[in-house]
Parts: C-alpha cells; sequence; structure tokens
C-alpha cells in the first residue's frame, strides 16, 4: 500500500475522460427533467441547473440533449435484454422458464420506471438511426420470449394453435403496460404483481396437458406464485 | 312557421357557430400533424398549413393548440366508451360479454389508430384539469372491464381467486398496447387479431369450470372466434 506521505502533491484532479459515475448521476439526472417537462420542452440548461454544474461541462459528456436521451433508453434496453437471456437460457422446463421471464421483466420495469416511462413517450423524439437501433433491442426481446414459447410447444405444454410470434408481441405488451400505471409507491410489491402477471399469462398460452398436469386451469395459475407478501 | 319572404334579406352566409364538419376536418388534420412532429414541435401555423386555412381562422373553432390535443383524445374516449358501455349492458353470459368487449375493443381501436397513438405518447401534456377528465374516461372503461369479470365471478365462470381490479388494468394495458405496433397496413385483419385476444384473454381468467364447460382450455381458446379470414 503506497505511502500517502510519500506521493507527490497533487494540483487539483487529475485530467482524464469523462468520470464513469459522474455521467450516470447527470443522465439519471436528465431522465427526471424529461419526466417531469416532456423531452422536447427540456433544455441543457434545465439538464445542468438539476446537476448543478456549468452548461458547457455537460458537452464534456454529450454533444446534444439526444445523446442523453439515448444513453436513457438505450441503457435500459442492454441491461433489460441481458436479464431476460439469461433466463432464455435457463435449464428450467419451458412454463418455469416463462414463469421466470416475467417475473424478472416485473422486477426490472418497476426498478427502472423512470427510464421506461421516457422510452415510452419520447421514443419518436430519437434520431432516425438511434429508433432503429433500440427498435432491434426490443426485437431481441420478444424473440426470446417467442423461443420460450416455442420450446413450450415442442414439449407439448404451450397450445399448438397458438401464433407464437403474435402472441410474444401481445405479451410484452401486457407486460411493458404497468409502466403506464405501476407506482412503487403504491401497495402492491413488485413479487405481487408478477404473481398476477405469470397466472395469467400462462394459462394464456398453456396446453391442454399443461392444464391437466397442473391439476387444472386455477392451479396452473398460482403454481409459480411466491405468494402474498 | 316564419315565412321566408317576410325575413330581411341576409348579406353572404347566415352568422352562425363554427361548422361541425369543418371543425372534425381540421382536428382530423391537427392529429396527423401531431403524430408527424409530435405535439410539442407542431405550431398553429403548421396546423393551419396543412388544412389550408388562415392561421387566425382556426382561433374561430379553438383557443389554443391545447384544445385540439384535448378534442383529439376527449373524442376518441367519448365514442370507445359509448361502445363498451352497450356491451357491458348486454345480455350475454359473462365469458361472451368479455369476448364482445376485446373484439369491440380491437375493432376501434384499429379504426382510430392516430388518436389513440397521440393520446398514449401526448397525455401529459394536457392541462392537470383535462387529463383528470380523460384519467376518469379511462376508469370508466376499466370499470366497464371489471363489472364484466365480477358476473363472470358470480356466475362461476371467472377464477374467483382473481383480483378482478388489477386483472382488469392488466387486461387494458394488454389490449391498448396494440396501438404501438398494430397496422392496418400489414397483413393482419382486426378480426383474427381479436381473435387471438379473445382466446388468450378469456383463458387468462377462467374458471375451473369455465374450462370443463368449453370442453377444455384449448377449446375454451377459440370459443368465441369468428375464424381467420
Amino acid at each position: 500500500m503506497p505511502d500517502a506521505a510519500t506521493e507527490p502533491a497533487k494540483r487539483g484532479r487529475p485530467r482524464r475522460g469523462p468520470d464513469p459515475e459522474r455521467f450516470r448521476e447527470i443522465v439519471d439526472a436528465a431522465a427526471e427533467v424529461f419526466l417531469e417537462k416532456g423531452y422536447s420542452a427540456t433544455s441543457i440548461q434545465d439538464i445542468s441547473d438539476r446537476v448543478g454544474i456549468l452548461k458547457g461541462s455537460l458537452y464534456h459528456y454529450v454533444r446534444s440533449k439526444e445523446d442523453f436521451l439515448y444513453r436513457i433508453i438505450k441503457d435500459v434496453y442492454d441491461e433489460a435484454i441481458d436479464d431476460i437471456r439469461k433466463i432464455g437460457e435457463g435449464e428450467q422446463e419451458p412454463l418455469a422458464r416463462l414463469a421466470a421471464f416475467i417475473r424478472a421483466h416485473v422486477r426490472f420495469a418497476a426498478a427502472h420506471l423512470t427510464a421506461y416511462t421516457i422510452q415510452l413517450r419520447e421514443f419518436e423524439q430519437l434520431s432516425a438511426e438511434r429508433r432503429e437501433e433500440i427498435r432491434q433491442g426490443g426485437e431481441t426481446y420478444v424473440e426470446a420470449l417467442q423461443a420460450i414459447l416455442e420450446d413450450g410447444q415442442a414439449a407439448g405444454l404451450v397450445d399448438a394453435s397458438l401464433q407464437v410470434r403474435l402472441a410474444s408481441i401481445i405479451i410484452t405488451g401486457e407486460l411493458n403496460s404497468m409502466t403506464r400505471w405501476y407506482s412503487p409507491k403504491g401497495s402492491l410489491e413488485p413479487d405481487q404483481l408478477a404473481d398476477v402477471y405469470v397466472g395469467m399469462v400462462l394459462t394464456s398460452v398453456a396446453s391442454e396437458a399443461a392444464v391437466t398436469k397442473a391439476g387444472g386451469v386455477e392451479a396452473l395459475r398460482t403454481e409459480f406464485a411466491l405468494g402474498q407478501g
């Protein structure tokens, strides 16, 4: 361990690239302002006021207001997809994996409500190129869900007549819509909400065999519940 | 009845309130511009350019840009609620009514995609008072769905352990999310999409008895389908 007393005296902070932690703080502040005022009505000055930094210093981190919007949306997508990919590759049987996917989504969305809400409202404000990039991220998400439903069909646990592509899009919309009304300040815990989602989604796609195996449709609806908190 | 011949001669058109049909055209044009440019980036000038009317003449119909946004959202809400109320008051058994509710929603949303999309994206741009008014409209919608599910529970056809309030909010979100991806230019007809929604939603809430009555979960999933076009 170096002896502090022997180190050369520093003149101010060393020169280096943007501090990632500070950048994270600034992006989070930008997200708050976008949520409150809307993206179009927000200026770079509003963001610098919120952070308590000189406006010019923000350009150390980004080139434009849209860079903030991109960073907010991109980060939440990347992290969500990373989360979901792990579940898709899990070794559980398909309905258990579907339940895990749904629970992971609800927990994640509850923990990242601001970024999710901004994505929902302000997506069209991104440049065409960036919209396309984010769309591909959304596509990865739907495909992960679709792969689970296809495995479920192969295992005879998901209704063979279900159009899995369309069902995956519908379920994604169903899950994402929680960001329009869910509040972490309410009495509903993410896992309680996940229990309801898991039960409704699983029974909405289950095959006859899956229902029989679970001991009926109502039993299947609670099979993967963690119980009320 | 007054004799027209005895009335004083009129100079030009009689003075009267704004023409409702013309107003409708202007509101539709405003909706198109909001969809293309976003509400914040749209000026009253943009709307008057689109309609081919003098900017000053627009103020014959509205006092502000926000009046247009309100009119777009309010009209689609009022019409949807009117549609849905009729179904809620129907005399069919609860699951048939639920199927009719879902089908009506899908048809309506497909026919009013622009207004729905604007509502989704720009709702927060309304004044606080108007947001509250629209929220009450949304609440009426959720309550109509909830009443059907409660009737279903009373009839033993909807899972008695289902939290119907929460389920109604989830189903509303599931149905509304179609406006984020559905395009009338694609190959999927509204009634084909409704078939999938009806099957998935009904099985997501059905009781054991309802599944048995239908002859199994897969049979219930297609019981109210109109078939592929």
